[in-house]
């Protein structure tokens, strides 16, 4: 189903697995930091280094919390999904800074890639060690600032750019769901806020961005690669779903697996402990042994995260802290030349029926 | 564009203009009460005196708010939109009664229809009077509690009546643009709260929900029949869009109207004060002889809000708390069968790019 035009990614056509504006996701994985490729989505090109260099400035400054966003992240239970933070965090931001009219609206966009991991890092750092974090990292990078939140401290160069590589494989991938949910937000010139909340609602569910925390928590059942095999073997003859395999629109390969498996790789030696990869390696053969299916974006990232000392609830808000570029591009995209998108629906229901009055209901 | 299929809701279809489940809106709209209307939404069928009596008691129970999510309605700004609230609130909701898996769906529909009005009536009173209202209004009836809870006291017959006929209009309308996006969240498998907080995201649009206060602010713009039939005659010589007109799936008439018309006048009858009608029916004529552009359901419930002394911003906001039960009709049958949404766009982009390095950008 074809539900609209887009100028900004291809997904699977012919000699390019994945492009941002008609950049190859191999350039931009291997030369461009993710603030390059948020500007790119957001700003609709690449930076020179003088607008970088602002356009970094202008993010850090985006990371502050306003002080009610930070009471309601306290009074949420320390035990609620992270996306559902998440969801709530942009839907606060809503309503603390509205998006009055869209003239603004690359401003809001640039405001939410700033709060997002702030408000969720800061949630997870209070109910999870008591602490109340200042969110003003003073490190360059959107990358670099979540793992100094989530560690209290700077990492490695190695770790920051292994992160960033993640964001900017998982910022844009055309009209998945969360970003059709956008769009069909947008399309009812809803605010920016929105479009946003209702994406990270989609992607909240397993068969979209819950994907890599499923990929992990299996590859988290098995203690070497043999027993990873013998343990999906079980699973494909009964039948099961094995997460991470498998693209709705990729036929092949997933463009971004490649990326993924060689960071996992390097960071599993770095580590000097290369049990997960091997394992996760085991699953990947196996299913393509077995199923002729291959390992998505989803499958090594969930590897990456771990030896990133990522944890496993924390996955997907990384999905979101990325993906919002793509989401507000979308937006924008949606708004320039808008129609309202109301599908039609087949019916299967009963026949007209006749009113029964309710004395008279069987 | 046929996204899906429903057995929930027909609309336009040769013969009925609008059924629920079969039943003729005009049969719901004449006979039922607007907990039947959702029983028969969220539980499949009507409900018989028993059940029905059972299912009041059912919301009743559920209209008490969370201290937490009270918390939440304070802290927010009382400039806020009315429908950023009302997105907050159901998403906070489900921080904190989350749907931990799908077999207690249609509790936590019922604790959503018990919840919404309360929420946005206790940040309007609390913002807006400077008062802490008990939502337990006692009330029977959706329509006469949230009545009671603006007014602060019971209101007639006939007034709670109207709302609760409107709410039944309201209550479902297959594949618009929110209930849409609650099935593209809902087909990732996603939580029930995501879901409805992303549906009403989009129904805050003014190509959307927000269409009946659009209509309101056309309709007091004019002093008399004769200055409102200039007025639009103007807007129409600018080719200015007038609100409350036409329809994306009706091409003859919205069968909705014809019952907002007839209450709005025995509304402004028994108010003594026909203004308001006679200047919305001046419109509806004008738009039909020149437009051939008939009224919708959003023109006429804007005087039957008025009429009730309910403020323009809370009219979205009542919306919501009817259409809320098809949204999560919608969902559970999205549930039922389920695959992913996740359509394809046609890419109008730039062709492939070589990377250009920081250094070398115009």
């Amino acid at each position: 189903m074809v539900a609209g035009k887009t100028a900004i990614c291809t997904v699977g056509h012919e000699g390019a697995g994945l492009t941002y504006r008609g950049y190859d996701i191999a350039d931009l994985a291997a030369h461009a930091c993710f603030e390059e490729v948020a500007h790119l989505l957001i700003h609709e090109r690449l930076p020179d280094r003088q607008e970088l260099e602002a356009y970094r400035n202008k993010l850090r400054a985006a990371r502050t919390l306003p002080l009610k966003l930070i009471g309601v992240l306290e009074a949420l239970p320390g035990s609620t999904h992270p996306m559902d933070v998440m969801r709530t965090a942009c839907s606060v931001l809503g309503n603390l800074e509205p998006e009055r009219d869209f003239s603004q609206q690359r401003d809001a966009a640039d405001r939410l890639l700033g709060v997002l991991p702030s408000a969720v890092l800061y949630w997870q750092r209070f109910h999870g060690d008591g602490v109340r974090i200042d969110t003003d990292s003073g490190e360059d990078g959107t990358a670099a600032h979540f793992l100094h939140l989530l560690h209290e401290r700077s990492q490695s160069d190695a770790h920051c750019r292994a992160l960033d590589v993640s964001l900017t494989l998982y910022a844009e991938h055309e009209f998945n769901a969360s970003t059709f949910t956008a769009r069909v937000i947008a399309a009812t010139l809803s605010d920016l806020h929105s479009a946003v909340t209702g994406a990270i609602g989609a992607l909240r569910g397993p068969l979209h961005g819950g994907a890599n925390e499923a990929a992990m928590e299996l590859i988290d059942r098995f203690d070497s690669p043999a027993d990873a095999e013998q343990g999906v073997r079980d699973m494909l003859s009964r039948k099961e779903l094995v997460m991470g395999f498998g693209h709705r629109v990729y036929r092949e390969s997933d463009p971004r697996n490649a990326f993924n498996k060689r960071m996992a790789r390097q960071l599993a030696e770095e580590a000097g402990d290369m049990r997960l990869f091997e394992i996760s390696e085991a699953i990947e053969r196996l299913m393509w042994s077995e199923k002729r299916l291959f390992a998505n974006a989803d499958f090594y990232s969930a590897s990456v995260y771990r030896y990133l000392g990522i944890p496993t609830h924390l996955f997907t808000p990384i999905f979101v802290c990325s993906r919002v570029t793509g989401w507000c591009a979308h937006v924008f995209e949606q708004r320039a030349d808008n129609r309202l998108i109301r599908p039609r629906a087949e019916y299967t229901g009963p026949a007209a029926q006749p009113w029964v009055p309710l004395e008279s209901r069987p």
